[in-house]
């Protein structure tokens, strides 16, 4: 791509690192910020900038926060002794808006992946295993997605919390709600029958 | 969407603004930053703003520029007689990159388009019209989008030009290069039909 200014092939390429952006549509986005009203621009890098030097972690969760102990660490009405561990923050926000949890959580922040070069020490997987060992935790949910890596995860943080005297489980795998059984992966649709639940329990959440 | 903070929540919104991120496209982006260490969003800032503040605008062609003059506009070696007439900037990169065109360009800046509330006022078909009275101009190529608008906007300069001694044209309509026959529009087809050119002409270009 040829472009008639460097100021703009230099924003159409920092904003073509952002991942699925390619060029074409860095290109759309950086033109429609040109054509509108300055302060768009400034808004947008305002908030960016703010956020990537203000933004906080929970110290407890790692959760993303404003504060030191995010909103659901700090909140006594939930229950702090069910930890559901996720892969990020996103997790965290799906979870939540099922309205079906009242524990707490904690961010591994990833997956445990030897191809990306991600191992257990850059995850937060330390801290999650000393407040098992040292806290009042009754049950770890892991919620990790159902790939290679998750699983692994999975495995690495169960293996190091096993001797200590609480329940362990996952997420229920199955056919989505609402999905048609023919086109669901084998895989899926073994576990679901495997792992089938009593017809009475089915009608809940 | 809820979030756990508020400086994310600002950034992902304002980020949504642009055209065709949604709040969850633009939630991926900005945790995308957030994994990054802090100098890439400094660099994306720095080049969004100043992207933003220093561009300028070709005097003669309103093509986008880093000088008053863009390099088109003022390199002698191209025929400043042959004036391309296009909606924005985009279309100079995309007639650029064919290697075909040796004029120079006109940028509307949009299409005359009553439903956006956009009037031939607000983009740069006067100074169209006026290089055109005044100046030494042999031919215009029209080279909208083929749209009502486009249409519409093509007219409407071609009625302002009608009585100067120009040659007007447009670009050529019709089935794309590797297309399937069966599969282009009625339009296109009867026009690549009624508009077929000379088969010894057609290996050209």
């Amino acid at each position: 791509m040829e472009f008639s200014s460097k100021l703009l092939e230099k924003a159409v390429n920092e904003m073509a690192q952002l991942p699925g952006i390619g060029k074409r549509t860095s290109l759309r986005l950086v033109l429609h910020l040109l054509k509108q009203p300055k302060e768009h621009t400034g808004f947008l890098v305002q908030a960016l900038t703010s956020m990537r030097e203000e933004v906080k972690f929970c110290v407890s969760c790692h959760n993303i926060s404003d504060v030191a102990v995010c909103e659901i660490c700090s909140n006594t009405k939930r229950d702090h002794q069910i930890i559901c561990v996720v892969e990020d923050i996103r997790d965290v926000m799906a979870i939540e808006n099922t309205g079906q949890f009242r524990g707490i959580y904690h961010v591994l922040g990833g997956k445990i992946s030897p191809i990306d070069g991600v191992g257990p020490s850059q995850l937060n997987i330390n801290s999650l295993v000393e407040k098992v060992k040292t806290g009042n935790v009754s049950e770890i949910i892991f919620a990790l997605s159902s790939t290679m890596e998750g699983d692994t995860t999975n495995f690495y943080i169960f293996k190091q919390i096993q001797d200590c005297d609480i329940i362990t489980s996952t997420i229920a795998r199955g056919i989505s709600v609402g999905d048609e059984l023919e086109y669901a992966d084998e895989v899926t649709l073994g576990r679901s029958i495997l792992q089938r639940v009593p017809f009475e329990k089915s009608f809940k959440g």
